[in-house]
């Protein structure tokens, strides 16, 4: 089989690893009308090399795209167009951090962006969250210890314990920031997908105080393989961000495919779709959530939105372990200490319920709920 | 006036510094047509996270199209779709270089590529070159003084001089980096834009040797603002270079692009692109050489492809300093420092010849010659 996509799941299993949207999600005809209405306005400038910040046609719509999803004025100025978010982290760290210093991470965190921070040779320090996120207490005694370079949080529907920092703990942290002279790179790809109450607002409110740096993505809202993100932050940082050599040497850094969803925008298409990837998911949410109480299991936090499920189960259970006799009963997961700088939560695992319908998440559900049974603590920590 | 693209020339200026397509040169229509071709397809995994190498699908297409123009079998298997050959070019510091590290680079060399050394913290050591590209005695002599991590030539058409690297010291050079143990990063964007003379194949006839890196774009052939590349290496080397954190976390580095270039590719729209520019920018080439010829200036070499002409005035001319006389004229260049790691050169000057038609090269030429007349060497030197 050719190499398409970056996940293969074997026939017959139910992978309840994958974070991605499911392919019928994506918006395939809606990207052939965008594709169609840009390039028949003979406007080749969108074939050319790009300005630094982004096409400042493109950064408009997105900024008045946003604003009522965030709650408060979005402004053009403020937004850097990447290409997706893993590389906006790459540029944010190349440009603002130096090798050897330290970057404090949420524990647990998103597994992929602890080989960015390796790839910089950054020293990962974790902080501990609960359900309303980080710990800030943990944080100021860890602000105490270490000189930081910058925090990087998943504030809103967190991957992987789905949790959402609360709106007192926001401000806190942006306190300490300013105290302690940090950045804050908030990821907050998930902040448009609440499927009950709204979150608080995106962290980009605080963008004034020029400690933080907010990251968003047309991958969850619209199609990861478009490589669409942006960085939203101060004027001042976003100069800084533009005079990095490859956004100097290429210009913009995606403005082809910008422009297409420029026409996604501008059409309401991107809207429309919001609205309907919160139906879906929330159904899936629900779906997934009713799978695990009648199997039995409890995830330790009630996400509000979001991808992800997060179990914590028997501490003498070893959730890679137990991912082998999965396997044979034809389910996949991601194992907690993936999740973790100090390779802790083994006893934990995450599911994503973006990727399957609602049988397939309850078929999956059970599976692993057989597997549990059939492999108790003592077996599966083996 | 809105920022949308990189450079924006005042009206009335002919700017010869800029190295772009001109506007004109940018196939919208084709693209358009790849777009419809490809999002027709219902095909929605092109939206998807992509396999980390890039689509195995574009990759053979892309291999079978650069076969017949680099004169041996290009195998799909030493691809890696990249976005553009500045990416290209930081993924690899990123993971083959430490900070600290001696890159040799071309003197003079593009001036764009030493902000990205900069930003990977590199020691950057110069080697001189002359009308056979880089002198590989000096090479050598570098060799035993550094510990070299890896070499960042443009062998074919340099930017900016505009030679190109004879086949006997493309294999000297092959050699050394076997003996002395580095990387050749050859950024071979100008490989296919010849307009007289066939140039000698791409330094990717030696991947074998497994220290060759070979950075080929589609800014050059088809479109900047794809955002579109590929790093030619051996296998083990892109599977080092798909270990990035960024590849890792986000997949292929441009799925939904690389899909419509597919388009592109397929229906022999590239190859007929390709075909068509060649002649214009021979036209082009052709023209400017004349009006230099006509005005009493004479290129320090004879480029048979690429964008760039390179010229070498009085020693006591400072470019700099006769750009903003220059300017007054109505014409731009790039002057010669920027493109030296040393502030040298400070005597030349770069020209593209690929933005504009034949008259506005010829007028632009006479602008500058003009310059010169008024402001000669004791002037300019000021």
């Amino acid at each position: 089989m050719l190499d398409v996509t970056q996940t293969r799941i074997p026939e017959g299993v139910i992978d309840l690893g994958v974070g991605h949207p499911s392919l019928e999600l994506l918006p395939l005809e809606e990207l052939r009308q965008a594709a169609q209405h840009r390039l028949s306005q003979g406007d080749p400038s969108i074939l050319q090399y790009g300005a630094e910040l982004g096409d400042a046609r493109f950064r408009a719509d997105l900024a008045r795209f946003l604003g009522p999803y965030y709650g408060f004025a979005v402004e053009p100025e403020t937004l850097l167009v990447t290409a997706g978010v893993s590389q906006a982290l790459d540029l944010i760290c190349t440009t603002f951090t130096r090798p050897g210093q330290v970057v404090l991470v949420e524990e647990p965190t998103y597994f992929l962006s602890l080989g960015i921070f390796q790839d910089h040779r950054l020293q990962v320090v974790p902080i501990p969250t609960d359900g309303q996120g980080l710990d800030v207490e943990a944080l100021e005694a860890a602000l105490r210890q270490h000189q930081v370079a910058l925090l990087y949080t998943i504030p809103t529907f967190q991957n992987p314990t789905g949790t959402t920092l609360s709106q007192e703990r926001r401000e806190r942290l942006v306190e300490l920031s300013q105290q302690h002279g940090f950045l804050i790179v908030a990821d907050e790809v998930y902040q448009l997908l609440s499927y009950r109450e709204a979150p608080p607002p995106s962290l980009a409110r605080y963008l004034d105080t020029g400690s933080v740096l907010s990251l968003g993505s047309f991958s969850k809202i619209l199609a990861p393989g478009l490589r669409l993100g942006w960085i939203q932050a101060a004027p001042r940082l976003l100069q800084r961000l533009a005079q990095n050599g490859v956004v100097a040497s290429g210009g913009g850094l995606n403005p082809f495919t910008s422009s297409i969803v420029r026409s996604a925008l501008e059409l309401g298409w991107q809207e429309r779709h919001l609205q309907s990837l919160r139906h879906t998911y929330r159904d899936r949410l629900e779906a997934m959530l009713e799978a695990l109480s009648q199997n039995g299991l409890q995830p330790r936090y009630r996400p509000e939105g979001g991808y992800f499920v997060w179990l914590e189960l028997d501490p003498a259970i070893n959730s890679q372990a137990l991912l082998e006799r999965a396997l044979q009963t034809g389910v996949r997961f991601q194992p907690g200490h993936r999740f973790s700088s100090q390779g802790r939560f083994t006893h934990a695992l995450r599911l994503c319920f973006a990727y399957y319908e609602p049988p397939d998440l309850a078929e999956g559900v059970r599976r692993l709920a057989a597997t549990l049974q059939e492999y108790p603590a003592e077996a599966a920590g083996v």
